[in-house]
């Protein structure tokens, strides 16, 4: 016997455990991607959720049809245990269809335009002013009082198409939208318009929340399409004088009763390790919220379904959540968050699916690093699905603050493919017809498979 | 100083050179991806393609508009060199709409077929016969000619939704289309029906090439949709004795000219080694082929023009080559090797893109084990890109001859998402509309970052 093969069956010794180990997780992760791409549930519970109930805005009546149908499911499913937080939510109402135009001369150009969410109405008619185009909330500041004053606020940034993860271009952009109304109404603006958070030109205008100062006078905001955003600046460029009129007859009404609905699967070894994969169950009002975020919870739910199909018991608790008021106030993850400190919680980890039902490309985490190391050491055992991206990111709006209240917590945020994503996001585009069977899928099956490893290994080492 | 700094400088000395090497690649290839991502104009060029001319089998008017429309767009690029390669295609044409029922005692189920490229016609009216459900060849081979004579044969044979990399569903189940018609023949059936090659439930038949054995009678074949087998499979199952009835117009006409279109930019250190990059512009004739092969051709076109529009110099010659009749014959992939060896070429590599203009995954390489690793070391540089899956796979079927012709040229075969092509490929839903623009110039950026390192490094050890 050479030395070569003498050292090479030393390690093959030291290392046949940790071998047999991985080619049964192996073995089962192939098996959930098995069960997943020939008998998955997502796709159809989805299109249940997208053309039977639709839009689910929180407070509305199809976020409560939305409650009741997946606490249903998940009971139809025989989960040991589903259940509701009950949780108060803001309940703001678009009223009817917004309208815009651009006059310069005799020439009026209508655009299409939505309140932001949050926003208050422009009164029962029209409001027509002067706009004014700025890139930055910077620039905005630079212009001063005696310029904005009386005026319209129209904040034109594109998102950048050079950021190939489009989760970065939308971050960037995201001021102009939320800070934006406060920050013109601080020098005087009456109104602002604000380019819709789309990296596509198109006619469909992008909702989204504004967050108000409550020491400033709350202005009416909305969202022009991208192509109207051009049309604007384009004829700003020949008019600076032209009139932008617009009106919108949303309001807030009183907080409604809603609830975070959840699936458990108790753990058999240390029911009190609690792993959680959820996704928001309200949507904005404009379309069906299949991407947004309807994919999220149907593959959340679908994580349980596999592993019930597949007679796995896990050893820690498995929960699927269906957070509520994601898009306009997080009372949901807040309220998760609050009962897991007052019940004494302990999470391993939380995963959150809020990015569309696109092709997986991997996982974002935020946590210490040698958990990071940890689930980063999954790689072989993910490769082969294309989970490659395993690194630090951003994990979920819905989590983070489950993350304040148990510092142990690690958070996860499921990374689909992003390049489609900013087509529909918050439009009357996001319908179920854009969502692929396969692409949704893979994703529940991804989820399914990192449950399973936290399951079996926690991240404290194999513990 | 420490042991390990010192080991650590030496390392750091030694390393430099590549270390700055490898920096300005990284910032070069950031470059090819921002004017991809800003400027990139292969969707206009395929919205051209797809809209303006549309479908374009071998033989046909569109397929010579392709021809003129590609040459001038390589001219109006200002590329070094575009020129055509004459060679014979054949001219097989579809004929009226195809049609087809099922007749079971006095119910008559309509249901869509498309005849399989190639196929001879059912003659002046339909053809009605029995038709027996099998899976396999084997299992028609089983049958024996007392059960299959004068009967139709349904190969009902699904793709496996299982496989990830949807290709190897396709590459398993294709020996039904391919070889079926003249197995069916030689036991004396009279037709053949085939269920699409789709990995989706829906009502459209996909088309493809069959093989004819010269020895046998060749008999109609056609493709149905995936509903319309399951159903057809359903009814057989109350009765066997239904009768199968359809009706097809198709002829193979004689040869036509044709050609392939290439455009250079030209080495300017090694001008007579070649890096190639290429689609095929023929498509079948139900659909524009949009992602079946317009995304190959815009995409190779793009390469070259991402270069012009950096004022790169390629030290080797660069060449985008738009294949003619990659569909139903490879006489252009041929042509071109058959010329490469006449010219005596010499080809570092051949990249074909003929998989959707889908977002990018990697490339899949045909070639020698260390050309293979070497392609593996640019990794680092790539993944940033979602570009993780480097490794051997089918590279192309029209650079396949090249691979024969130039035993030195690495085959290469573009990646991109695989989940959704095979609800499109070779359909009449293989639409413009399918195709996302920021996916589609990924992949045109995607092949230019490789060919940048091709053309900078070669595949000999950096000579």
């Amino acid at each position: 016997m050479y030395l070569r093969s003498f050292l090479f069956l030393i390690a093959f010794f030291i290392s046949t455990n940790a071998f047999a180990q991985t080619a049964a997780d192996s073995v089962f992760i192939r098996k959930i991607f098995d069960e997943a791409l020939t008998n998955g549930q997502s796709y159809k519970n989805l299109d249940y959720l997208s053309n039977k109930i639709g839009g689910r805005l929180s407070g509305s009546l199809e976020a409560e049809k939305a409650v009741q149908w997946s606490r249903q499911l998940m009971e139809s499913y025989g989960f040991d245990k589903v259940y509701l937080q009950e949780v108060m939510v803001p309940h703001w109402v678009r009223g009817a269809k917004e309208k815009a135009s651009i006059q310069t001369g005799k020439t009026k150009v209508e655009v299409p335009i939505c309140a932001l969410g949050g926003s208050v109405s422009t009164g029962k008619t029209a409001l027509t002013a002067n706009i004014i185009e700025v890139k930055t909330l910077d620039e905005l500041k630079a212009l001063g009082r005696s310029k904005v004053q009386g005026k319209i606020i129209f904040f034109n940034r594109p998102m950048d198409p050079r950021h190939v993860q489009t989760f970065i271009a939308y971050g960037e952009a995201g001021d102009q939208r939320r800070q934006g109304p406060s920050e013109a109404a601080k020098l005087g603006a009456v109104g602002v318009i604000v380019r819709s958070l789309n990296l596509f030109q198109d006619d469909f205008p992008h909702t989204g929340s504004l967050r108000y100062d409550e020491s400033v006078p709350k202005i009416p905001a909305a969202a022009i399409s991208t192509n109207g955003a051009d049309k604007l600046s384009q004829m700003l460029k020949t008019d600076q004088n032209l009139k932008f009129s617009f009106e919108m007859h949303c309001q807030t009404l009183p907080d409604v009763k809603s609830y975070n609905v959840i699936g458990e699967l108790r753990g058999s070894e240390k029911p009190n390790e609690i792993i959680a994969v959820g996704g928001h169950l309200d949507s904005w009002d404009l379309a069906d919220g299949a991407h947004d975020d309807g994919t999220g919870c149907t593959q959340s739910i679908e994580v349980l379904r596999l592993f019930k199909s597949m007679n796995y018991r896990p050893k820690r608790t498995i929960r699927a959540v269906m957070f509520m008021n994601e898009e306009n106030g997080v009372r949901g993850g807040r309220k998760y968050a609050e009962l897991a400190k007052t019940n004494n919680e302990s999470h391993v980890a939380a995963i959150e699916s809020d990015a569309g039902g696109f092709t997986p490309r991997g996982f974002g985490i935020e946590g210490q690093p040698d958990k990071i190391k940890a689930l980063q050491n999954w790689k072989p055992l993910l490769a082969p699905y294309g989970l490659h991206d395993i690194g630090p990111g951003h994990a979920g709006t819905d989590i983070g603050p489950l993350g304040e209240a148990d510092k142990n917590a690690t958070l996860i945020g499921f990374l689909p493919d992003s390049q489609r994503y900013f087509q529909y996001h918050h439009a009357s585009n996001d319908t179920f017809d854009k969502v692929n069977k396969r692409e949704l899928e893979l994703g529940g099956a991804s989820m399914a498979a990192l449950v399973y490893l936290l399951d079996k290994y926690g991240l404290d080492g194999g513990k």
